[in-house]
C-alpha cells in the first residue's frame, strides 16, 4: 500500500485519477468530467481544478485501501503547456492560464512530492516504463486523437525542453503553407494526421471524384469515416491510408532527427483504425527516412496502455521525483 | 601538455586535426586533404584514412610539444553515418563503407581512448561546450554548407540516437513531395536551406520574372549569389531571404519538438551571409513555432567556432570518455 503513487491525467474532456503500484498496475481508478472552467476567472478555474484533483485522489486512495493521510507522490499530466516549475501556462480545453498547479496541489496535499508535466509527455513516459516501449532506449510516440500529441525519450531521458514545452510532435511542419492547423499555423502534422483530418482526407477524395457511403451523410465526422471503413468503403479506407501516409512523413522526420529504436502510435483514434494506420504509416516512414538503406528501421508499434498511459507515466515520474530521481 | 586531447574532423574535402586543451583552445592544428579513396576498395580506403589520421595526429602533437608516446584521447568527427560502436557505416564523400574506424585507430594508437561520432554532432557538442551554446541547457544547431547538418543537445546530453544516426536536421521534411534532395528523397530542409539551394532560389526568382546581376553569368553558383548580394543585388538578397525563411520553418519544427533555449546557425555559408540569414530565419521560426505566444522564444545566434567546432567537440568527447563520462 505504501508503495502506491497517484497518477492524474487532465484531458480536455475527462480527468482520470489512478492509484498505481511500482509495476505500473492500477490498484484503483476514477474518472470525472474535467472542470473546464468556462466562464470562470482563470485563477478560479485553476482552484476548481485543484479541488477536483485532490478530492478525486482521496477517493481513489480510499478505493485502493491506502491510508488517507499518507504522503503519496502524485504525478499530473495536463493537456496544455506546463512550465518546468509546474505552472499550467495554457490549457488546450481548460480556461486556466499561468496557474501554479504544482504548488497549489502541493499546498492542498501538505507535501511536495507533486510533479506536473504535459499529458502527452506523461503518456510517452508511461509507455516507455510500463507499456509498448519498455524495451526501447530511444523512443518517439505520436498520439492520434482530436489532435496529434506525442513525446520523445532520448537515451532513457524524457525530452521536456528548456521551458517544459518539448515533445509537441503534432506541430512539426510537414508541408509549409499547407492545410490550416488548429494552432493557427499552416502545414503542421496535426493538420494532416489527426482524427479531425480523417474527414478532411475523405472530403478531398470525394472532391476528386471518388464515391463513398459517406456521401449519404451530409456533414460526416471522423467517426463516420471509421464506420464506413469498417463497412468496407474503399474511399474511407483510402482516407485512412492518406492519413497514415502523412503520419509516416512526420515519423520519418522524427526518426531522421532522433534515431529511435522504437516508434509508437497511440491515441484514441488508433483504437479504431490502428490496424490500417500502422502499415501505411510504417511504409511512408521507411520511404522517407534519411539513410534508410544504411540503418535498421525502428520498430513501429501501437501503444499498449490506452487511456491509462498518462496516469501511469505521471505516477512513475512522481515516484522517481520523491526518490530524488527525474524529473 | 598532458591535458591535451586530439580532435579530428574528417570532412568531405579536408581532414583537420587539432591538439586541444581543456578550455577548448587549440594548441596546434593541421589540415590535409581528406583521402576520399576514389577507386580504392572500401576497406583499403578505410586503412588509408586511418594512416592519415594517425600520422597527422602525431605531427600535431609534436607541434604542440606533446610527448609522442602519450595516451592522448582522440575524438573523431566523420562526415557520414557512425554507429554507436564507432563504425563508419557510410561516408558523405569518402568511399569507406561499414569500416571499424574507432577500433582500427585505437589499434594503431595502442590505446582505447578513441571516440568516433558524426561530424555535425561533434561540431554541435563543440559549440555547446566551448562556443556560442556555452550557456544553453537545450541546444539545437543547423549548419549550412553544401548540405544542411546539425545536432541536438537535450538537457545537457548530445542526442546520438539508438544507432548513432541522430541529429540529421537537414533531412527533416518541410515540404512533402517538394524539391528533390541530394539524399534521394523530396522535401527535406536541405533541399531548401543548403548553400546549394541558394542558386535554386535565385533561379526560381529569375524564372518568376525578376532581374539580377546573376543573369550576366551563365550557370551561376551559390558563391555567385553571395557575391551579387554583397554588390547590393536585390534578387540575390531575396534569394537569401527565401533560404532564411525555409531555414526558419525547419528551426520552428525543432523548437516545437525540443524546446531549446538556444538555437545556433553555423556552417561555411553563414560566414558569408549569416548577417542576412539570421533575421530572416529568426522571423520565420518565430512565426511558425507552436504556442509562440506562451513561450519565450529561444535565442537564435550564429555559431562561434567556425571550422574548429568539430575538432573541439570531438576532443571534448574523447576527454570525457577517457575520464569515464559520455558518450
Amino acid at each position: 500500500m505504501t508503495d502506491l503513487a497517484l497518477g492524474v491525467d487532465i484531458g480536455g474532456t475527462n480527468l482520470r485519477v489512478g492509484a498505481i503500484d511500482p509495476s505500473g498496475e492500477l490498484a484503483a481508478r476514477r474518472s470525472v468530467v474535467t472542470p473546464a472552467g468556462a466562464g470562470r476567472e482563470p485563477a478560479a478555474a485553476g482552484r476548481d481544478l485543484v479541488s477536483v484533483i485532490v478530492d478525486t485522489a482521496a477517493e481513489v486512495l480510499a478505493d485502493a485501501g491506502g491510508p488517507a493521510d499518507a504522503r503519496v507522490p502524485m504525478g499530473i499530466g495536463f493537456a496544455g503547456g506546463i512550465s518546468r516549475d509546474g505552472r499550467a501556462v495554457y490549457g488546450s480545453n481548460v480556461s486556466t492560464r499561468d496557474f501554479p498547479l504544482r504548488d497549489e496541489v502541493s499546498s492542498r496535499l501538505g507535501h511536495d512530492h507533486v510533479v506536473v508535466v504535459n499529458d502527452a509527455n506523461a503518456a510517452t513516459w508511461g509507455e516507455f516504463c510500463h507499456g509498448a516501449g519498455r524495451d526501447a532506449g530511444d523512443l518517439v510516440m505520436a498520439t492520434i486523437g482530436t489532435g496529434v500529441g506525442g513525446g520523445v525519450v532520448s537515451n532513457g531521458n524524457l525530452v521536456m525542453g528548456s521551458q517544459g514545452f518539448g515533445g509537441e510532435v503534432g506541430h512539426m511542419v510537414v508541408a509549409r503553407d499547407g492545410w490550416r492547423c488548429t494552432c493557427g499555423h499552416r502545414g503542421c502534422l496535426e493538420a494532416y494526421a489527426s482524427g479531425s483530418a480523417l474527414a478532411r482526407h475523405a472530403t478531398a477524395l470525394i472532391d476528386d471524384g471518388g464515391s463513398s457511403l459517406l456521401q449519404q451523410i451530409g456533414d460526416f465526422t471522423p467517426a463516420d469515416v471509421t464506420w464506413a471503413a469498417s463497412a468496407g468503403d474503399d474511399l474511407a479506407l483510402a482516407a485512412i491510408d492518406r492519413l497514415g501516409g502523412w503520419l509516416g512523413i512526420g515519423l520519418a522526420s522524427l526518426v531522421t532527427l532522433l534515431d529511435p529504436d522504437v516508434v509508437l502510435i497511440g491515441g484514441g483514434v488508433t483504437e479504431h483504425i490502428g490496424g490500417w494506420l500502422l502499415p501505411a504509416a510504417t511504409a511512408a516512414m521507411q520511404g522517407q527516412t534519411f539513410a534508410g538503406e544504411w540503418r535498421d528501421d525502428p520498430e513501429v508499434r501501437l501503444a499498449a496502455l490506452g487511456d491509462r498511459a498518462g496516469m501511469i507515466g505521471a505516477a512513475d515520474m512522481a515516484r522517481r521525483a520523491a526518490e530524488g530521481g527525474m524529473p
